[in-house]
């Protein structure tokens, strides 16, 4: 993306993939420079008090606002509640800010601050300030929430990309791509209807265990938007290193990928608002992966794959032996996952 | 505002006045059970590694994008340091959440991230994260930005409305009304023309040096959506003190005075963006009043008011020597200023 004259954003500059990167290079890291945000996580850790803190922001805009498994309110807290956990932060507090349509309902608006207020429970956090902007009725589309959540980071923990090493193993803590092929059918422009939902879940319990309880966690990347593979090519070329993904171990339920299949979509693109990857240790990975099995939300975790000296591509190996490269989301964009 | 099945969010929720307090009364403070969220600050302040810590969150949804005196981009920063300084913090962190309109100009977001970098910098804080929202052409319009601000509190500081006492003296930092005012007539509407800029600037240097320099300081609050009188009426009834405003010494340009006359608009309801009022023990006040007016943000602060043992109503005598009560602002919503 140069800035020429006639250049315009496009719905791909916020799909999370290769656009999204280029207007983040080329435009944010240029002027925004500070150590944190350079390093391109969802989440910057600053030092305040003598200890660590983790703050991280995003905004939620999908539609349709409500979907099986989910809704936006419960979206934006879980959201940013999972971007703190896989940076190793213990989410606290959240900040929730609304854009709100003239004309949009009330009761509406009440059963989405609802949802936020259980999912804060649920994660353990406290909406502690909020703001209320009312734009012209066609101004905006019902109603966007920012939320930021700021968290301690955990003592003595050193989670990175530059942690990762050769040989590492990679987990995934269960099925993906559900999130994204549920939003996407509840817009009903397919006339689809399948039994999937949404993952939207808090990650934070289940991180917190993992940490507690094991030894040799290198990383942790939440799949939201451009899925597992484009999270993969992300990690891939900030660590230098490849990955070798095995199909076959990827977890994907046989509903999601009959209905994945049929739209033409890889479901390892598809945004997961419930999974995280984690980097292992190979020495500890059975361990790790013991641990999560033992949480609802880790039960369906996976070895699916290994780090290996390379340049810093994800290769997947296809269940019939074949190697493809997987390159990050580019393309036709999908809007409005969250 | 009730949740019956017809009520819909209007302009006037998002104006600051009494729409917006009764939408955080009977929906925000009802389901965000926080202590800080039920002082209803502008800023919550939380404890963390020993020390105290605050946090705001704005979003910013100003029409048109660029006025005189500013833009979105630095208003977005502006807004948030200074709910951060009013609250005895000093700000040091800010993230940023941008949700943007399908077929928006690269170039203009350039110039409005450019001046959001000129004006953390001008405050002193760094942007380290943000995040990047597209939607359809016709579900946004153009540019909505989500600041939220983060900064250690000053240790040993008490600032609140609980510390204010009868007898205080108020302190308005300067010309009130500029920056509704500018807005308002950069929509071209109303086919006039006026040498009028908006004041908007972060206040934080000016503040550190009021709080760090003076005693007997009680309460501070900037004076955004619904202006002076709108955040006196909140603070009177806080604190449950009346307080009575001299008309003729609160300071208004003569160019504002007359263009708002002629829109038949109250300057003491239009919101600034780089002008406080300070609450100030009475032995203490002209000292304060030195103090601001040697620095460039507060030279023209004025002592316009006196707090008084009452029912927290605000009262303004007037310059002919009468006496009327300010209601908070209220009906004809001014949507968009921020």
């Amino acid at each position: 993306m140069r800035s020429n004259g006639g250049e315009t954003i496009q719905l791909g500059h916020g799909d999370g993939g290769v656009l999204t990167r280029q207007l983040i290079k080329h435009l944010f890291l240029r002027y925004f420079k500070s150590t944190q945000i350079q390093e391109m996580d969802d989440a910057a850790v600053f030092r305040t008090g003598g200890r660590s803190g983790a703050i991280t922001t995003d905004t939620f805009v999908v539609s349709p606002l409500f979907f099986p498994g989910g809704d936006i309110g419960r979206l934006s807290v879980c959201g940013t509640v999972n971007d703190l956990a896989v940076n190793g932060a213990v989410p606290r507090y959240l900040a929730a800010a609304f854009t709100i349509e003239e004309g949009f309902g009330v009761p509406v608006l009440e059963r989405i601050v609802r949802s936020m207020a259980d999912a804060a429970r649920e994660s353990g956090v406290q909406v502690i300030a909020a703001d209320t902007k009312v734009v012209e009725k066609g101004s905006a589309d019902g109603i966007f929430i920012t939320t930021t959540g700021y968290g301690p980071v955990r003592r003595g923990l050193r989670l990175g990309v530059r942690m990762i090493r050769s040989g590492d193993r990679l987990v995934v803590s269960g099925n993906v791509g559900e999130h994204g092929l549920t939003v996407l059918l509840a817009r009903e422009q397919f006339g689809l209807h399948a039994e999937i939902r949404s993952d939207c879940a808090p990650l934070a319990d289940v991180i917190d265990r993992l940490l507690s309880e094991c030894t040799g966690i290198r990383f942790l990347r939440d799949l939201t938007r451009g899925g597992l593979a484009t999270a993969l090519t992300e990690v891939a070329e900030s660590c230098g290193l490849d990955v070798i993904v095995e199909e076959s171990q990827v977890p994907v339920s046989s509903a999601c990928a009959g209905v994945a299949d049929i739209l033409g979509l890889d479901p390892l693109y598809l945004a997961c608002e419930g999974k995280f990857l984690a980097v292992v240790d190979a020495r500890y990975a059975e361990e790790a992966l013991c641990c999560l099995r033992q949480h609802p939300l880790g039960s369906g975790a996976k070895l699916v794959g290994q780090f290996r000296t390379g340049k810093g591509q994800v290769f997947l190996r296809t269940a019939v032996g074949g190697t493809r490269r997987l390159l990050p989301l580019s393309g036709r964009p999908l809007p409005r996952i969250c």
